[in-house]
């Protein structure tokens, strides 16, 4: 069975994916670069809906920023595919060495919102509706080398003068930040979405400041990525998403989708797609060292082709009344229901009358439940 | 050189430490149940200066609860010892096994409320200022099995019922939640100090509400205590903290604090010292299983004088002109200094001249400043 | 579809797995004891083919150790189950709790040799082929605690004294050890299967002392299991295999096989079946805390469906002409072709002509065959 | 203090750690090539008594070989450094993109196994006694892409070729395998300590194959570096050892020495020089993307300070009466006791008499003698 991907899927790719050369801490690049316009056109053929960019990337091959730019417009006017997102390099050059907006280094801090400034403008032309901040580089290997408090002040300080500055341009722009635990630095502040939400609660203006959160990051630090989402969900903060896959704590693999925990990935498409998410389903992977181009966009189909096979067992999964019946044995239906009742008092709740050991013994029946579920995914059933 | 502990030290300990008999999963308590009131006395010989307890630790070896709290509450007095803490047993007794205020039953979620009330009242009594939550049944093994937007309802619904609750008996009490990633459940929610820092931004009564993290559950995640704790410090919210210590990613250790990661050990003392924290410096660890007694009070006191001689050598490396030269050489003084100047304009941000190549050329010397850390560190300077 | 279990299968279960009680670090049981009577008739029922079981197992309802071997000798007659393998308790005492063939005391090596010798002729009397050696307790939370050179000289006497025994008896018998990073101890001796295949290759009597590894184990290192099982097989050291689920590093969860990493255990079944491996598939799991005893069989029977469906799907994937063709283009075919010739010498290795950088633009189309595998995987070829 | 390093430590640099660019993943290099003369030349200053290299690190600045490997011999013929240890570079080129000795594609197998007999020619001139295999391409992503059985047979084929090679030379020269879990292959064959010793065991040459581990390698896993060390030392394969810092599972750090878990750092210096390892002290670090060149000698420097340090804090806990005392309680002097008497019987061993519930009882006192280590790590006592 192969699904066709939509337009109406909106799965959106980034540049830097298709076109990564596959450098790495060990070993030389093991493709050249690619042009911009090429990978816009072979991803609108294999049905993507959007692309997205960092600035750098669009310099792959064309050192002209100007004309680079205008290649790249017109490639996307010519497919119809949507600038559906837009970021800054802040980690390539060694001036980021120690952090963008967080160096211990002020003038690299300034040189850092410029950078970013300059493209805010170049998004909001391309029409990107979100604007992605990855902090790779804001972190340290030693405790002592940075106080962390005075890092979030200053991470802060950026975040809020962009945002001012969107909001005074008037751009239908919003920002999502992507928490990474380490890799590059040894530890990267705001390492995961708990930290992120944490720290935009502090900010001027973190109602303009949502989530990117990618599958991989959270699994580096061994965190359930779909509980991850769901509380992001439930915070009003998921703007964006990056799909990829991971196997567990170790370097950033950037699989292909579903490559990596695949009943998690199962566990993820049924939430975005009940869970009220309607943003771009993005794929941040990297095709592999070892793949030609062709390899490529064999791979650039595979991240769509599995979210499209999970969201085919997701509805199954859904739409069995095995399962519906399985989730009301387990009482996962009940855990929607308020616990307090409408106006419950303290003397009200302590009336209750409740045997503790006979509640005990009752049994919640996961274990059939997560077996249906493994069934759905195996497309057993 | 043997550090003697003081009261102004702070040092408190549950009553669950020293108590512990050290059942596993797989394997027989190796002590006997401690009374209470010989834990209190033992405690504050060594110099403790406080101590905590779950409602369930009074009852060790009196079942009889008014009697329990009678002998607790003489034993403090006799002692001086402070009643630092106190928080509610909702792991142990099966019916909790699906979580207390997340569990899928709904008489299980009013049960577990009714039964923090109560403790609540006992512990405005013994003057506990602090309440933990630690929420460690509240989670999942499968992602089936619990919508966690939902559940993340019920966790906010019950909080901040108990909140009003100590507000309205003006009780001089504040909340702290305590992360922990994953231990006794396959996924706990609010796994991390980040999470809870987001879920307590969604709280009615979020201003009574903060943390109280703990060194291993960070570190279960791989994830920088250091760090973290310095974000909660910057949010406001690090009301109380757990120390001990755990070697990385693995199940629950609770080491004796410096046992672990002791540079991290370091650098946390030197936060804790210097950061503003005036909370109880309180021990959460475990003797272990292969301690007789005499193996219980050696552990609880190689807790405080573990930290006692962290504090030594952090004063010494913060005292010493090589260790204030290498921060200036780091620039670690200088992220200290907002980014933009005052009323800065993008405009004039725009107008610095900045050579990126220079400098990226820069060095930061963090080696030699890390490397005069671990020197104090083994107080070799 | 549901798959019917048959003894061809050779379906296995410990008795400590369906009668576990659930009791954890931060829990009471959730559940009583079970007879294991009882839990040879149901696993028999259910379609398992052997059973498996711990010198105390035998003892969960019936004190008097004769009854009790008399009543399971009885169960098994009557089910035609096979007593597959044999173990013996060496962690739920507290007398193990520094170890037993390693403990620091030597009265309790000598004891935990003799509590083995005991049930090695039970065993071999109720027809048990394979005798399991679970270190658990031999190990460490502090590297002072123990000379690890000693401890393994002191293991390798143990197993060496054992196996002498079992030749002597001419007992129909191989030893298998199993290998686990840590829990209970804060680190294991023989932390995983490279570490025991070391270990083996010391021993006197090593010719009858091979694996038995098990998924989870591994797992908690963040190690494949595919590749450790693999490799014990090249070493013709795979005697047993335990299955069971795990997400990852922390602590032991012993899922249901298949409901970790699913795509993991895809490849361990492909492995199995077609790697030459011909002895039992054990399933070592614990039903979970929150199931009553329906869900106990319920998540016995999802093991060997689980089991079942993977075999499957590996069938489909083993048949498919896209996917041998995916192989090919791989080149994964030539990896068992040897690198040299037979009789090759360096001068003919050396007149090779070779272009090294034309060779590093092939592709390996890698990921083409991962999606393969993973639309197998969801039946959707 | 300041210890000043000396010939007689044994400290050796690979040329590639001073000499690394820091290009990472998602950077560019900070540093310019340096120049392997100026290294010997630094190094010997700085207190090395031995380099090593792989073949292509000898030709960072000069391109011709014979040039590259004259400037090099003279430089060490000058400081009198000593060649201690050579490698092969099998990984940078695209070439080794699915490994060397187990690609997929036997020509490259062949390619790889020459460019090792190349260097070994040129490694036995230079005197290196040590010829240090890092199989970091010998892996993969996806256990589709490989059977794991045949890639072993294919390491053992090349290992072997070239180990009788060496023979058949008469060179004075060993093989030492490092093990890595991943990075940058996502599961490398060989991963751990344990997998390399089972892995040599089935070597036809295995006699002059040892291992050359890693602190952070074994630290990625999760895994005790001591432990490991010591069953290396047990089993006569410590042949050579690469110092380094890491915090944990996560990307390969390649911290100073030290400057991750120093408690570890402290027993493994312990254990070195108390447990017959005469090799050398060989550090296989990187100096950060942070440093520039002045931060890369700091570094180099800051590695040999802190293993002298460790070795100071070592002799003074051996030498502590306290400790002494301390470990008899413990009774960690039992363990090099043989449990069994010599000509033990059966018979005689279950002649015993014992109280297992007396025994279980006896506490060992590991956290008191923790205590100890800590204080002397510390600098405390």
């Amino acid at each position: 069975m192969t699904l066709a991907p939509t337009p109406e899927d909106r799965f959106s790719f980034g540049l830097w994916t298709v076109g990564y050369q596959e450098r790495d801490p060990f070993g030389e690049a093991t493709r050249p670069p690619l042009d911009p316009v090429e990978s816009v056109h072979r991803l609108a053929e294999l049905g993507a809906w959007g692309v997205s960019y960092h600035d750098d990337d669009l310099l792959a091959v064309e050192p002209d920023r100007n004309k680079a730019i205008a290649a790249f417009r017109k490639a996307v006017d010519e497919t119809g595919l949507v600038v559906s997102e837009a970021t800054t390099n802040l980690f390539k050059h060694p001036v980021f060495k120690d952090g963008a907006f967080t160096s211990n280094d002020r003038d690299v801090r300034r040189y850092a919102i410029r950078k970013v400034l300059r493209n805010i403008d170049l998004a909001a032309e391309l029409g990107a509706k979100i604007y992605v901040f990855w902090g790779g580089r804001e972190g340290a290997e030693t405790d002592a080398a940075k106080d962390v408090r005075d890092a979030l002040e200053r991470y802060k300080e950026a975040l809020d003068f962009l945002a001012a500055y969107v909001k005074d341009q008037q751009y239908d722009m919003r920002f999502a930040l992507e928490p990474k635990p380490n890799e590059p630095r040894g530890d990267i502040l705001l390492p995961t979405i708990g930290h992120a939400l944490g720290f935009i609660s502090m900010l001027e203006h973190g109602d303009m400041v949502g989530l990117n959160p990618e599958v991989g990051h959270e699994q580096m630090a061994g965190l359930n990525f779909v509980h991850g989402v769901a509380q992001a969900l439930w915070q009003g903060k998921l703007f964006h998403i990056d799909l990829n896959g991971q196997h567990g704590p170790k370097y950033d693999q950037d699989l292909v989708f579903g490559h990596g925990d695949v009943k998690s990935a199962f566990f993820l498409v049924d939430l975005l797609e009940n869970g009220g998410y309607d943003g771009p389903r993005h794929f941040d992977y990297k095709p592999g060292r070892t793949e030609d181009i062709s390899g490529v966009w064999a791979s650039a189909a595979a991240n769509m082709q599995a979210y499209l096979l999970l969201r085919e067992r997701s509805r199954a999964y859904r739409a069995d009344p095995a399962v519906q019946e399985a989730l009301r044995a387990s009482r996962a239906d009940q855990i929607a229901v308020p616990t307090l009742a409408p106006g419950e008092t303290v003397e009200s709740l302590r009336a209750d009358e409740f045997d503790a050991d006979a509640a005990g013994e009752r049994g919640y029946h996961f274990r059939a439940l997560d077996q249906l579920a493994i069934e759905h995914l195996l497309g057993a059933r």
